[in-house]
C-alpha cells in the first residue's frame, strides 16, 4: 500500500494536513522534545505538556514537577525549563512532570485529532525510524519551529528521519524532499557547524546554552520513545 | 544600518511576519508570477489580481481579459488561465487583465500592508535582485506554495534571490539560509532534474504542461518588474 511521508514545518501549517489516522512526530530539538526524550529516559514516568503557564501553575501542590520556558528561559517560579541538563536521572527518576514551552508543547497540542502523537529527537533518532519503519499509518512530521515561524533544527532532524524512511515510503510532500537534502547538506558539514549559521541558534547562543545545542545533537543516546495516551505523554 | 530578510515558505505564515515598511516579493513560479512578470514584457497595461472567481467574473463587459486557474486548470468560461504561453505579445498588449489563482493572488492579497509589493519570477530574477539590492526597506520574499503549504519551486527562486542580496543584507531568517542552500543543490543538478523529486511538479506533469514548466524556469527573459499600485500590477 502508498504510504504517505509528509512534513509541516511550522505548527500553524496543521490545519492544512492530515492528522486524523497518522502518525504525528512532534519534533522541538532545541529543546523541548530532546528534554522529553532524554526525561524518560532517566525513569520520568508521565509528562504532561500544557499550553499556558496558568495551566501549569495549576498543578502546584499535586506531587508533580513543573517546568516552564519561555523565550528560551525558566520562567520565574518555576522548578526548571526545558534544558536537558534538567532531565536528568537524580532530578526526574519516578517522577511526573508538567511542562510547558515557547515551541513544542504548543505544536503537541496542535495534533490533538492524530492517530498517535509520538516524540522525536536526535537523542531517540534510530530507535524512532526504527519504530516508524515498523508502522504502516501515514506518518507527519511537525516541527515546532520558532514561535511558528520555520526553523532549521526541527527541519534537519525531520530530514534525518525521511532519510531513515525513504525505502518504506512512497508519497513524500516537497517539504520531506527539501528537509532531506539540507539534512544530507548539514551532515557533510557537521550539524553544529551549520547551525552555526541559523539564527535560532544564534539565539540560544546568546542565552549561553551552548552545552544544550551540543547535547540536543548527539544522536542516539536514548532507545525510548515518549507517546501521547489522552493528555500525558509516557514512554511506549 | 542593519537590512533584514525573511522568506515566508507559505501565505498561512504572513501573520508571524513583519509587511508594514517592508518590501515583499510575491512568489508564484508554477505559474502565476512567472505569467504576470511576462504578460508586461509583452506590453500588458495593468493587471488586477482579485481572490475569488466571482470577482474576477464581476469585470465581465467592462473591457478586462478575464483569467482564471483552478488546480492547475483554466477555468471553464474564461479566456485564459495562468499559463505563461496566454500572455504573449499578441493576446495581450495594450491589454488589461483580471486575474485569480490558486495560489499566486491569494498571496498578493495577503501582503496588503507592506510598504511596496512586487512580483518575482526566475523571468525576471536579476532586474529584481539588482533593483532590491538599491532599495533599503527589509525584504521579506513569500512563497505562495500550494494550497498553503510548502513548495520546492517557489523555495528554489527565493534561494536565488537570497544568494543575490546576499551582500546587502545582514539579518538572514532560517527559511532564508534553507532557501539559499536548496537552490544552490538544485542549480547544481539542474533546475528542472531537481524538481522532477517535487510532489507539485508531477502533478504539473499530469495536467501535461511541461512547456510550461521549462518555459518558468528560464532566468531573465524580462527584465519588467511589476509592481502594485493600489490594487493593480502596473510595470514599475
Amino acid at each position: 500500500m502508498a504510504r504517505t511521508l509528509e512534513v509541516c514545518l511550522s505548527p500553524s501549517l496543521i490545519p492544512h494536513y492530515e492528522t486524523d489516522g497518522r502518525i504525528v512526530v512532534v519534533i522541538d530539538i532545541f529543546r523541548a522534545t530532546s528534554s522529553i526524550c532524554y526525561g524518560f529516559e532517566n525513569g520520568a514516568l508521565e509528562i504532561i505538556p500544557v499550553a499556558t503557564i496558568e495551566e501549569c501553575k495549576s498543578y502546584e501542590g499535586k506531587d508533580y514537577l513543573l517546568a516552564a520556558e519561555r523565550n528560551g528561559e525558566v520562567v520565574a517560579g518555576f522548578n526548571f525549563g526545558n534544558s536537558p541538563f534538567s532531565y536528568s536521572e537524580d532530578k526526574v527518576k519516578g517522577k511526573k512532570i508538567v511542562l510547558t514551552t515557547t515551541n513544542g508543547t504548543h505544536a503537541i497540542n496542535q495534533a490533538k485529532n492524530a492517530k498517535k502523537i509520538v516524540v522525536g529527537s536526535f537523542l531517540n533518532l534510530d530507535s524512532l525510524a526504527s519504530w516508524l519503519n515498523q508502522q504502516h499509518d501515514d506518518v507527519l512530521l511537525l516541527c515546532s519551529g520558532w514561535k511558528n515561524k520555520f526553523n532549521l533544527e526541527d527541519t534537519l532532524f525531520a530530514g534525518a528521519l525521511v532519510q531513515q524512511l525513504r525505502t518504506n515510503v512512497s508519497n513524500f510532500c516537497d517539504a520531506a524532499i527539501a528537509a532531506e537534502d539540507l539534512y544530507l547538506k548539514a551532515k557533510e558539514t557537521g550539524l553544529r557547524e551549520y547551525l552555526y549559521k541559523s539564527s535560532h541558534s544564534q539565539r540560544l547562543k546568546e542565552l549561553n546554552i551552548e552545552d544544550d545545542i551540543q547535547f540536543c545533537l548527539k544522536q542516539n543516546i536514548c532507545n525510548i520513545i515518549p507517546i501521547m495516551k489522552e493528555n500525558k505523554l509516557i514512554p511506549m
